[in-house]
């Protein structure tokens, strides 16, 4: 059986964490600078890096810049050590250990409840036996683990930026838009969940509508008119114009 | 028992088309230049515009452009004739008429699977005993109905734009993007359906995440240099300073 130890207990950490006890994974110990000391349902809590035990592999979820210093000072050396990150390289982990990555590609908020099922974990090691060890392990947790280059897995996060953050964006505009106009932002829910869950049968090409798309400058002119603030203007324009050099 | 006449079978003709067979709304006609004549479970498909019947309330969706014309050609007076548009406003169909609005706010796809239970159906209309028909009628197919008027539609609307129209549009961008690259698209779907999931719990500006908002510039500055599109850089840049400008 696996054994795992996981370091840091920020929102992926606790994520992890929850999804390792359910799914039965041997997880030794959790470390965190800020954690009070105690024991779980056979899994260490602990907050000095010194106690940090023998394990087949290492989970980091902590801050991107703080990976090469953190792993520099693991005091071991030449065990598997695998980030969470979207955009470090699998080489930030320091070169006394083995590098790895197991990047769950997902938003993770407090409190949220994933369906880790459907979770793509993508993994990259540079030993065969460290990739098989990352496959069975994400597959303890995901039907959708893949292999995943560092290369690839900074595209995949700027496209997961487009996707998730840029369009939390839009929705964050929207509500404050309908907050300063008296109208209740829960109008767009249904909406909203209807643009992600057609994209299941149409491509988001073939799910484009509205008056960017059919050129309808009428709408597009009356719609600019009604943004006051200069910024956000300026995005509605941009984006239109994004969409009108597509149809 | 509410008799309607269906104008227009686009998709939003189509979709209104089966809600209402499906919740047994007495539906006498569904006229469209373009169908074919025939009877369905109670239902005449016409396509001569002198043969729809007398009806409590004649819904037309066709294009915003077209309202005024139409309605205006319509051979009677004085009936309750409602459009389904975000845009237009009431005024919009012609005085000879009683105008309302019976507006789905959702967005609408061939083949696509609605729960109308949850669309919110905006109405509107003049006369008392009109808004309770479109409150009936819309209470057939949703448990949402609100009267909106035609100022705050049309600013719902333009929300609906931001959370629709341009989302689908940086789902289009990371496509395109990842096509090229060779990486599947897929792999951000469950990201973008919790994008969405999450919204049920938190505020858009709570669910915030990732490097603009964490005014990572590193990371910022790696992911501008693998756009190669001059205008998706000048987006994600847009973008990015927009969610700075709120954290």
């Amino acid at each position: 059986m696996i054994s795992v130890v996981l370091i840091g207990f920020g929102n992926v950490g606790q994520h992890l964490y929850k999804a390792f006890k359910k799914k039965k994974v041997n997880l030794l110990q959790v470390y965190s600078p800020s954690v009070k000391v105690s024991e779980k349902k056979g899994t260490h809590f602990i907050n000095n890096v010194a106690e940090i035990k023998n394990a087949d592999v290492y989970i980091i979820a902590i801050k991107d810049d703080a990976i090469p210093s953190f792993t520099a000072s693991l005091p071991f050396e030449n065990r598997l050590v695998v980030h969470t990150s979207g955009t470090s390289p699998l080489k930030s982990i320091s070169p006394h250990l083995r590098p790895g990555v197991f990047y769950p590609l997902q938003t993770f908020s407090k409190g949220a409840k994933l369906k880790w099922k459907t979770i793509p974990i993508c993994i990259e090691a540079e030993h065969e036996k460290d990739l098989k060890l990352l496959k069975k392990l994400g597959g303890m947790l995901s039907e959708n683990v893949v292999e995943i280059s560092s290369e690839e897995r900074q595209k995949l996060h700027l496209a997961a930026v487009w996707v998730n953050n840029f369009s939390n964006h839009l929705f964050h505009l929207a509500e404050d838009f309908l907050k300063a106009e008296n109208i209740d932002f829960n109008l767009l829910k249904p909406l909203m969940l209807e643009t992600v869950k057609k994209l299941d049968a149409v491509s988001p090409a073939e799910a484009q509508t509205g008056p960017a798309k059919r050129h309808d400058e009428k709408t597009v002119a009356s719609q600019v008119a009604l943004i006051k603030d200069p910024k956000q203007k300026e995005i509605y324009t941009l984006l239109t114009q994004s969409i009108q050099t597509k149809f």
